[in-house]
């Protein structure tokens, strides 16, 4: 290829994730939606409800990747500390948003609190990104967007975020697999073969218990077509009668 | 309480989760898991199938917590680096273990393969741990688990991880919860209060959409029984009348 894929990491802000007490239900989603859009998630970090932790986690994933992503902490309770520290990593202040206060108000009217009011507060320079369909705005500060961490408003928001990424979309990710009945130990000397001579294409496997129909799933993944057709082929070529038990 | 709780950490390896391929299973079975052991996990990260990347969290996250588990990149093939990169964290050799040779021979007889026998590398130092019911063993280097990727095999290593812990187990977590409808701006004034009063308590407020019986749920966790029920108790003495729906 000829530019290496932009770059995302996500951090995920929530007590109740380590505690085990919610399953975390964004990762996935947002993963899925970045390999779509041929970015390359790097990096998951998953930290506690603590302003300082994040502030340093939020400055050290901008810089290292091209787009962040933080989920949760946005709320108006004690607990929600992300714009805050968004704000810390930085180095602006919060202030409140005169466009999302307007937008607060109409929707609380006479039962709106100072509490409600408090989702007014961004990271000072911040935008608030919105689509035709999506018109509750989500912030984001130069390359990290803010993300809330309920999963259903996650969803909610997502079509915004892909349609701002989609403006500088890649070419996207390419992904194959081959099913075999041999375990990992059999395949590792010719798995080495093909790993060797397609530097360019990611080879995984990933050994399956308990399904009767094959034992490892191989997968070939790549930006160029090509080659990853190529290299699934180079492999099936290598395989002793009776393998493989799938193609896709 | 008087001493604070062990503290743990969770890596991640595997390109799989990062390109939303296969959705991580560990992390909540884990996480539930400390809890009831009363350790508190403090990070976990997610990180790509690279010797150089895993091998530098796990220096770091072995300094700053009293455990550490990794998950994935255990068995033979060239996408499994996790034994080389935990090696090259603490400063050792990779080395074969005779125990676990003997046991792979044992249990491939004839069919096995020089990849098989790849899963007898440990890093020098290693503990193998089991117990009377498992007695396939799981690596431990100081206070470093490494832990296998597929969630049957995670799920049947755990108890080792259990057996191991409870020997030095503290307090456990207590947990206790209250459902309201009211929505978090106008919990947080309350709330406020609460966790003024509650230093040792730590308040969670997650709001709920499209339930029909509550709004937000409110969680109330410490090792100190009585201080947890104290400060659910004072909360639901400022709330309004009709409040609260679930007291738990």
């Amino acid at each position: 290829m000829s530019t290496p894929p932009a770059t995302a990491a996500i951090l995920v802000i929530g007590d109740e994730i380590l505690s085990g007490k919610v399953e975390e239900a964004n990762i996935p989603v947002l993963a899925r939606a970045l390999r779509q859009l041929g970015i390359l998630l790097r990096r998951v970090v998953v930290v506690m409800d603590d302003v300082e932790t994040i502030a340093r986690e939020v400055a050290l994933l901008s810089r290292e990747h091209d787009w962040v992503f933080t989920s949760g902490g946005v709320g108006p309770t004690h607990d929600d500390v992300t714009i805050e520290a968004v704000a810390k990593a930085f180095g602006v202040r919060v202030v409140a948003s005169p466009e999302m206060e307007a937008m607060l108000r109409a929707h609380y009217r006479e039962r709106c609190t100072d509490g409600h009011l408090r989702m007014a507060l961004v990271p000072e320079g911040a935008t608030l990104e919105v689509t035709e369909e999506v018109r509750w705005p989500t912030i984001r500060l130069r390359n990290t967007w803010l993300m809330p961490g309920i999963p259903e408003v996650f969803r909610m928001k997502l079509p915004v975020v892909v349609a701002r990424l989609a403006a500088a979309k890649a070419t996207p990710f390419v992904s194959r697999a081959v099913y075999v009945k041999m375990d990992e130990g059999e395949l590792k000397a010719l798995l080495d073969r093909v790993v060797a001579a397609f530097a360019d294409v990611s080879v995984g496997s990933y050994p399956k218990w308990l399904d009767p129909t094959y034992r490892t799933k191989l997968t070939f993944d790549g930006r160029d077509e090509t080659r990853v057709l190529a290299a699934r082929d180079a492999f099936v070529a290598l395989l002793p009668p009776g393998e493989p038990q799938r193609i896709e």
